[in-house]
């Protein structure tokens, strides 16, 4: 008898962190409270009640019961494809969309039509950890982009130029950036897609959090709009955040024509198809619930406002980055890890936030707090659960 | 200016062969009929009524909108597992179960388990097509179990060993097979069992099409009830073919509590949790529609009967093996290839097969019959179609 191996690059991650601290808020006793869920970004309002009514009528519907297109329902990149032809001011047709199930899949299906086991991909650092663990369960190395808290956390082109070495193949950025909240200028993301136009590298843009800009921001960025932008461009979005169903799995790439096809191989091969109902229901909702989504931007932002105003009155917290969704917040034990904080904030003062550390392991001395989550009479009771806790 | 490049692994593939094939579909003129689609496995009837109900009603339910357990919902994991144990008399737990979104997730989760680029994956050959891309554009290297028609397609322990190199980390193995059709023997599967034991391999064990097994078959496998079956079996299982539901993606695997936790770090950044809605409608589904699929059986056999009736009678065409869900039929015309039969036949006498050299280059004499598609009726129209066609 032999032991049957397993494979060490899956063996060696650590458990899936959200789970990890979901279990420290069930030691919280409750007396502060409810438990207040900072960890997973999940907006707690719930969906649009027609979102729901398209979900059951397209599940209940023997149209969506057998296979469908590889790249998604011709309805839904056709419908988002001209949302994004309009937010970006761009050309986008429904050939330059795939649909996957959910955003991750769309990180990793782009991630695998770049680069093979023992390829480089950069990524900003802190970083998104699935990201990280994604590339490495797939056995790509992984090259960090240093984000300077002075800077905003916001990726500068020498750091940018610091972090290449030969076998790069592509960065990965994340704007608005989970898990510091920056919302990277449209002029520093042109000046980094430069570099990545001028040495060949893919440019893996994660915009999940985009629905969450204030709604006079504009376009996130202009590169959707440069010219031959699909040479060197892969954006990832998610419909999870915006529609309030994560449940349901729904994420897009855009990308060149091609890109798609030979992402539609690789999609072939991870599932076939993305569920199709849902995919059904939402390109109903995409254009029928644009007001309710500028309403959201609207509350999101009073929590944003809420948050800003609880941290400036919070001895040895201090807020470092904010935006979108994600607050980026310095905790004031400086001889504790961020893990202990966060499981210590999380027993004992019912706050659950993600450990800095998660996001890379310098950084010890930050908390994620996925603050959308919250609504602002909420966020304000932050102040007197966090104002004398001891560690 | 550089170009950046894509992964040689994933362009190096063929595109998807099923939209290859409905392509061809669509130069049918209908002058026979209507098209006969034997191509990808869809059984032809539609789902139970109450299926579809319990998808919309779960579909349309604020339960299942936020994100679920990464290994699938408790309630589908523990109605698996008692579905399990009783089909196969072996003692299953709800934390032996990983839900998956279909089952080629199910095998790239299982394969990402246990292997890394540069190991190697046996197959049997004949394969399906999928597992071979997904290994390939894993980077594992892939070895090929050589399956004779003499014996009925069925891989013997002789076949495997000669099958043997130092790297082999496991083999994938299909039964009821797709797309032979051959349902490997218990003792047979016993036996290929005991080699990976001996040596430390894994079986993967795909299960898709054994619920089309005969009503009087009995367990399909005695694997389960070994001692310390979960240091070498990982078992993958699709609800799509027996509840109608293939566009909702579910799919499972069966292995040790360890793999199962192993497997949700790579399902966390495949995408966090398969779809949740059509989780809770087949947790429902699984004990309450047993009858219906004891009836579903009875039908497939009936088809089986269909087209081994219509095959004895067609000059030079042959049944090479047939069982649950396929047929694996050699062509009369040995001087063209398996696509040049498929695409004459779908486009001149409205039947849409397989190619068998889609399933490896060897077998250009043979076409896939997905026979289960089509009910009897359908099924004896094949013989007017096929009797004088020539190419």
């Amino acid at each position: 008898m032999t032991v049957a191996l397993l494979n060490p690059l899956v063996t060696r991650l650590s458990p899936p962190p959200i789970p990890a601290v979901q279990a420290w808020g069930k030691s919280y006793d409750g007396s502060l409270g409810p438990l207040i869920d900072l960890s997973q970004a999940v907006p707690g309002y719930p969906p649009h009640p027609d979102m729901l009514r398209w979900l059951g009528e397209a599940a209940s519907s023997l149209t969506y019961t057998n296979y469908g297109a590889i790249e998604g329902e011709a309805a839904l990149r056709e419908a988002y494809a001209a949302h994004v032809s309009e937010l970006y001011g761009a050309e986008i047709a429904g050939g330059n969309i795939h649909i996957t199930s959910g955003c991750n899949q769309a990180f990793i299906c782009a991630v695998m039509a770049v680069a093979a086991a023992g390829d480089t991909v950069l990524m900003s650092n802190p970083f998104y950890f699935n990201h990280e663990t994604t590339l490495s369960m797939l056995g790509i190395k992984t090259g960090f982009i240093v984000c300077d808290s002075a800077n905003g956390f916001v990726p500068t082109v020498n750091a940018v130029e610091r972090a290449l070495t030969p076998g790069v193949r592509a960065i990965a950025l994340v704007t608005p950036n989970n898990p510091t909240g920056a919302v990277y200028p449209p002029a520093q993301l042109k000046a980094i897609f430069d570099v990545c136009r001028k040495i060949g590298l893919w440019l893996i843009l994660d915009e999940t959090y985009r629905d969450f800009l204030p709604n006079d921001f504009g376009a996130p960025h202009g590169l959707l709009r440069e010219e031959g932008w699909q040479e060197n461009l892969i954006q990832l979005y998610s419909f999870s955040k915006s529609f309030c169903i994560p449940g349901h799995r729904l994420g897009a790439l855009t990308a060149s024509e091609n890109v798609v096809e030979e992402i539609a191989k690789i999609m072939d091969n991870l599932q076939i198809c993305a569920p199709r109902a849902a995919q059904g229901a939402v390109a109903r909702a995409l254009p029928a619930l644009v007001q309710w989504r500028a309403g959201n931007r609207l509350e999101i932002e009073a929590r944003a406002r809420a948050l800003s105003e609880v941290m400036t009155d919070l001895d040895g917290w201090k807020l470092e980055a904010m935006g979108a969704y994600f607050a980026f917040i310095r905790h004031p034990f400086e001889d504790r890890s961020s893990t202990e904080v966060a499981e210590h904030l999380a027993k004992k003062a019912g706050i659950l936030s993600i450990p800095g550390e998660y996001f890379g392991a310098k950084h010890s001395q930050f908390l994620r707090f996925a603050f959308a989550n919250a609504d602002a009479e909420t966020i304000r009771q932050l102040r007197g659960r966090m104002v004398d806790i001891s560690l």
